[in-house]
């Protein structure tokens, strides 16, 4: 492999979204959490299809968004993500490819397809996420080429695949070769009901594991078992070097060492979907970190990203990001 | 098969979309003519898909894109095509069902994908299509159900579906069925390229078969080799029983019997993507039709139709068109 020098490689589900608008009374009727991801079987993944109305496929999966908007920024990201040789797939990998982001997982031919979240979008503009994980779900330990996750700078990591014993065997693999590379290794919580599942095998990779963490209020003080913020901020600042914490239109609190500060989110004219919000605020943060620009022009770029992503419906960017972080650059 | 009692039945190419935006430039270099159909074969596909950039991928197909505009007016349609049993095929009857559209042809198992349309969408809001029409091209008479055709008032067919012997054979057959059970049989001529290459075809069955024809300038220029729309208009009322002409942004002429109406173009504050225009108009048009409203609501209702779809990205609505409909009708 020719030495691909990444600013950040993301490894998470790789999934397509079938992104359809509902009201929410269709929601609450199919018995789902507003604002949630839950993981749903096969069969529940057809019955609820065939109830949803005409959708819209987009490649997404969380880490995944995140290194397009890295790609959009102008940086250079890679992607680790388990995919099928089928259409759903090809068109994953297409996209990933098309905007720059090395992918270079093989297709795998297991009989089991390519992973797909269908999410409803209420006329509130949040999205409900309800993952078929499909073929995303085996990735494993075999999956992490080592020359490939050493090459970059920073690795990320998604918390929706902690569902899987063998997925975190594959994120404490990356890990362990991020370190040993002289890299940070950095995780978004993705959901808090996700955290509650797994808390306490959370707060062992994040203690011994992780440098940059990512996480929105419920996510934190779901980790952390506190009713506060303030007490998850000071929690977290005990074992990550890097904490990047989102408070949707209340902006973000970002802390590095004996800094922190306060980010406002950008402003937005109407939000049309919230997918990928999380998603892109990580890639604008770990863009200026890989650059090495001063935490508040990370953060700014950050809320810049989020921002444009939860102005369309769809989880990647439609615009550069390079040219709407113009401004905020030196 | 229950007696479906349909407003209208399309026939077509039943194609999944993938949308990209792309500069002027990308189609010049890829040699197509912007605003056209082009046919392309499986290596051009993958050759044009990897260069392209990131898609969304949504049903579409001429005469479906129709059906579910009608379905959107609260007309009841149905649709005859082929897709294959793969996940784009479970996407394209996913969305016409969802939306109402009675849809029954079984995927086929031929080793002959679904077929696919890569449209460029350039700065200027102009579609350029390339389609791949994988099983689609293989409709055959077979594929024409006797009493889910005759089940409908108008049996609508699309141009695109010209270029190969047993489609034509099939719409021989749909038009038959259709005029023996006493209805209509209506025709879009789809595209000028289409047109001129099947130019004596087309004016054959147009004479023979056709009661209701739809065309834009271009094509219906093109099919009686006149330089100018009004000697167009003269022609085609001699041959059709109602003609409805469109004319981009200068609005349509209807001509039925005696009566010719002009109709304007229904006004939009910035067109995002003119693919589906032509369908949605004969979406509107054709719901007016069967309701039994007159003519200038006719085409008052296809000019509302044809300018929700190309406010935004794709060729079907993404709001109820009853609802937009209600200030027109009596």
């Amino acid at each position: 492999m020719p030495d691909l020098n990444l600013d950040v490689v993301g490894i998470g589900n790789a999934l397509v979204d079938v992104i359809t608008p509902c009201d929410d009374e269709f929601v609450t009727s199919h018995g789902v959490v507003k604002g949630s991801m839950t993981l749903i079987d096969t069969e529940r993944a057809e019955s609820l299809y065939r109830a949803m109305g005409p959708g819209v496929e987009m490649s997404g999966g969380s880490a995944a968004n995140t290194m397009t908007g890295i790609a959009s920024f102008g940086g250079r990201a890679g992607y680790v993500g388990k995919i099928a040789a089928d259409q759903l797939g090809d068109v994953f990998a297409h996209d990933l490819r098309a905007v720059g982001v090395a992918f270079e997982s093989q297709p795998a031919r297991l009989g089991v397809p390519t992973g797909r979240s269908l999410i409803l979008v209420t006329p509130d503009a949040q999205r409900t996420m309800n993952t078929y994980l499909g073929v995303a779900e085996l990735l494993n330990p075999g999956d992490i080429d080592d020359a490939f996750v050493a090459s970059g700078r920073v690795t990320y990591l998604e918390g929706y695949l902690w569902d899987r014993p063998e997925a975190m065997e594959a994120y404490r693999k990356a890990a362990a070769i991020t370190h040993s590379a002289g890299g940070k290794v950095a995780l978004t919580l993705s959901d808090s009901f996700c955290v509650e599942r797994h808390r306490e095998a959370f707060l062992d990779l994040v203690a011994e594991e992780v440098d940059i963490l990512f996480a929105n209020e419920a996510e934190i003080t779901a980790l952390f078992e506190v009713a506060h913020f303030d007490h998850a901020l000071i929690e977290v600042r005990r074992l990550c070097e890097v904490a990047a914490l989102t408070r949707s239109e209340r902006g973000s609190v970002v802390a590095v060492d004996d800094e922190v500060v306060a980010v406002d989110a950008a402003p937005v004219e109407r939000v049309a979907d919230t997918t990928g919000a999380g998603d892109l605020y990580a890639a604008g943060f770990l863009f200026g970190f890989t650059q090495g620009y001063d935490l508040p022009t990370c953060g700014r770029l950050a809320s810049v990203a989020a921002a444009e992503v939860i102005t369309h419906v769809g989880a990647r960017p439609l615009t550069s990001l390079a040219r709407l972080a113009e401004r905020y650059l030196p």
